[in-house]
């Protein structure tokens, strides 16, 4: 046996079923291997962004990674912008890079890189297979590291000899820590702080934001009027009518800092502590009030669910009912406004939906209007770096095949990453893309104003992605999805909830002005 | 007068006139800036890898820096595969990427990342502007170190805080040391190995490419008897009717073993040691014979051209005639192959024409087949990183508007930067692309063929871009530009001489089989 083939095994004997790929030369064995030993499907991504942009929304989904393979430094670095944004989702990723042979590299041939070095910075784990029956212990410790608590990036690289070499071992399977538990302590002050503090907030973050643990920290809620928040940018919140809803820090900074004034005390369960997504002249990077104080009741490494459960119990919290029997909105009429999309995507969203939200500027008010709609699940940009929209619904659709995707994208973040839409078109998946087609870096046009600038056109040419216009049916079509246009409101509605009910992918461009 | 200010104005005393930018919220001040002060013209890319790309076009077209303007560490990230290729062409590029303020990384923000990290395996100098007056200074410093011999990435990190406060100091224009001359000893050993040695090659790199150089590089030949080289992939090579030619090595292994079989001695003049692009099992890495000698004439960072001429003269080399007056191939009619397709090329390229050759499988015989074409500019894919060949047109096209760029280029490479497109409509340049369609990676097939592989379904699927096919004409006329299909060489022959008599960029798919 190869190396290349210990590898599909192990991978295999640790539950790894699914790999994004976008192969080169160093990963012909791998790819042979792949072929020759069924159990991993395989999907192809035009462009390394879609692949592991294609991981972080296949892990938040099945719960469990993906491989990659990607080819050579170069291959690497194309994929590390959305590596960057799975990172910051703490999300498990089995991160599989080929490179030359370990005897050619010494030679610099013209890929040659520092695949380590571009590596390292998103990854936990990061490690060379040097000889080919290391193979499968390699591959089987960056399993366990990426599963590792709370999730994380591990890099195996594979030198093209040890994947041809014969002598490859197949190695067992991973064994999986648990998540460490919160300690009674942290549990203790975060009771005593609840029941005698005032102001307080709690912010939940990672599997905190899924619907059994929002249920438990809606009962601390309920018994100690505490606060519950969550981040601007989460990797996934179960939501909808019938789960508990919590409200996000808003991503604009002023906004963000009314938000948290007069919290007195923050408990993280599973978050940071709360700062600017950008620094701004005069303005704090820290938004919680000056004299705030901050508590942990537990990191993100640790158990943080159970930690609610443990803490709501130590509170003699009552169980909390269903939360109101509210209605799912109608959709409106009138003008295309974040508000009227938003209830829209309300109203016609199958139930058990996924929704991607890479919205931008223009979402900003989706996510409120969006809190009666069927039960679904909300995955956002965790990491800033735009380009992961389509690529995230790619490997949400692969993790869930029996529920629609649904990806509400800022048009300028879509074309980072634009070649997702032929892998949904190959693997027929159920995503639905609305465009949100302003023809403008929209957000920038804000930040811009915010540093005084009085835009010429050098700074509007900058910041203006029309001229020409993008003609997203025909790109879509280019890619072959199927695509339609939409500039009204009930178009959109019928488009939506047409599209919902048919297999294989779909692309609405919405005119948002 | 602010950072960002300095920063312009230093550019600009710099001779710096053209940015390609991908700016975000972080180097609004930047932007603004470049709206206020006039001088620098302004492209903007929808994706960093365009940017990045098209910097390296213009520098080998140019033969000056081009900026970028990138956003923090992923942004940086999405363009690091073609300042790959950037950095194995040794061209210079001023390559600025906005960060969080100063103060605002130790909050470690969501977009927070390893910036130097990423940027140091491909930037020969990396340094991050700490304090609002240094901007001038490290940006003087930038410009100095790209354009160092043989010009090199400099890359500029421009914490946020640093170009919006106020106390900016232009600095004056960086002094570029002249490359360094080869020493008497290494003209003397070359010549002696010269008049002596037998079965002598002499491999020509970078600016030894450029028409006066290989005159220089033909004395020495016709006098000698020695054989004349360039690597596989080169920045730019002047060549065509009236022209002195150069035959590369080719890429496939065993082709390179036998073009470079019976060498004994190889003199070096600017070029690395020739070896594989990739190890195979059983093959040698390093290309020449074992028993061959390798001698500097002069390294990359010396003056190649200059060490010719005085290797010539000391060789009392006669000047040698204008090539043979050839003539221009006319367009051949019948089937589409790799030959036919470079006599078609041959036939209809105007005068001055620069060729973007990223054709990958499909174009081995362009090189060969285009010796007696107009003369015209060569620009290959240096690094091996595909996702070059769109960027790299645009940025050549920016930086000689009077020429006709034409871009051959396989269709599965042309998807990584696809973005592209849009810059060549926005900024109406005259760009030809040749979307060489096979859909598929054809190169893989042989590689999986190399490693004795039968290839199944899975790997099949892998290696195959079909299904569904990409529509090239959609996915243009989606960015904003023109284009045909072409399913006969007559057709390929008609687009190609029409599009290169009109202003703007035209796209034509070619069906190759």
């Amino acid at each position: 046996m190869n190396g290349a083939e210990s590898l599909v095994r192990t991978l295999i004997a640790n539950d790894i079923d699914t790999c994004f790929a976008n192969p080169g030369t160093s990963e012909m064995h791998f790819v042979a291997a792949l072929d020759r030993v069924p159990g991993i499907r395989c999907a192809l991504a035009l462009f390394e962004g879609v692949a592991t942009g294609a991981a972080d929304g296949y892990a938040r989904i099945a719960g469990k990674p993906a491989a990659t393979l990607l080819h050579c430094g170069p291959g690497l670095a194309n994929g590390l912008s959305n590596l960057h944004n799975a990172r910051r989702a703490r999300v498990p990723v089995v991160n599989i890079v080929g490179d030359h042979a370990t005897y050619h590299r010494a030679l610099d041939a013209p890929l040659t890189s520092d695949v380590e070095g571009w590596a390292r910075p998103v990854s936990a784990w990061c490690r060379t297979s040097t000889r080919v029956e290391l193979v499968g212990r390699d591959a089987r410790d960056a399993v366990q590291a990426a599963r590792a608590a709370p999730g994380a990036i591990a890099t195996l690289v594979l030198p093209s000899d040890v994947c041809w070499n014969d002598g490859g071992q197949v190695a067992g399977r991973a064994e999986i820590p648990l998540p460490s538990e919160a300690s009674p302590d942290a549990i203790e002050t975060a009771a005593r702080i609840l029941r005698y503090g005032e102001q307080v907030a709690l912010l939940l973050a990672g599997p905190c934001l899924r619907a059994a643990a929002l249920a438990d920290a809606h009962r601390i809620a309920a018994a100690t009027g505490a606060r519950l928040l969550a981040p601007t940018a989460n990797a996934r919140i179960e939501r909808g009518l019938g789960r508990h809803p919590v409200e996000r820090i808003p991503y604009a900074i002023d906004l963000a800092l009314s938000a948290l004034k007069g919290i007195s005390r923050l408990i993280l369960v599973g978050a940071p502590e709360p700062v600017g997504f950008f620094a701004y002249p005069g303005k704090p990077g820290r938004m919680l009030p000056p004299d705030a104080q901050v508590h942990v009741l537990s990191r993100p490494e640790q158990d943080g669910p159970q930690a609610l459960a443990r803490l709501a119990d130590a509170l003699a919290a009552p169980a909390v009912r269903e939360p109101r029997a509210g209605e799912r909105p109608t959709a409106p009429r009138g003008a295309i406004t974040s508000e009227t999309v938003g209830l829209t995507l309300a109203a016609v969203m199958p139930e058990n939906a996924i929704i991607v939200d890479e919205s931008v500027s223009f979402g900003r008010s989706f996510y409120s209007a969006t809190r009666d709609a069927s039960p679904h699940d909300w995955l956002q940009l965790t990491g800033g770096a735009i380009g992961e929209g389509l690529p995230l619904a790619t490997g949400a659709a692969i993790a869930a095949p029996d529920r629609r995707v649904i990806t509400m994208q800022a048009d300028g973040s879509a074309l980072y990453t634009v070649q997702a839409l032929w892998t949904q078109a190959r693997e027929r998946l159920n995503v639905t893309t609305v465009i949100l087609s302003n023809r403008k870096y929209a957000v920038l046009l804000g930040e811009l104003a915010n540093v005084g600038a009085n835009p010429g056109r050098t700074a509007l040419d900058m910041l203006d992605i029309g001229n020409p216009d993008l003609d997203w049916p025909a790109i879509a079509n280019g890619f072959g999805i199927e695509a339609a246009r939409a500039t009204k409101l009930e178009q959109l509605r019928d488009l939506l909830s047409q599209s919902a009910t048919r297999a294989g992918p779909f692309v609405i461009e919405l005119a948002i002005g």
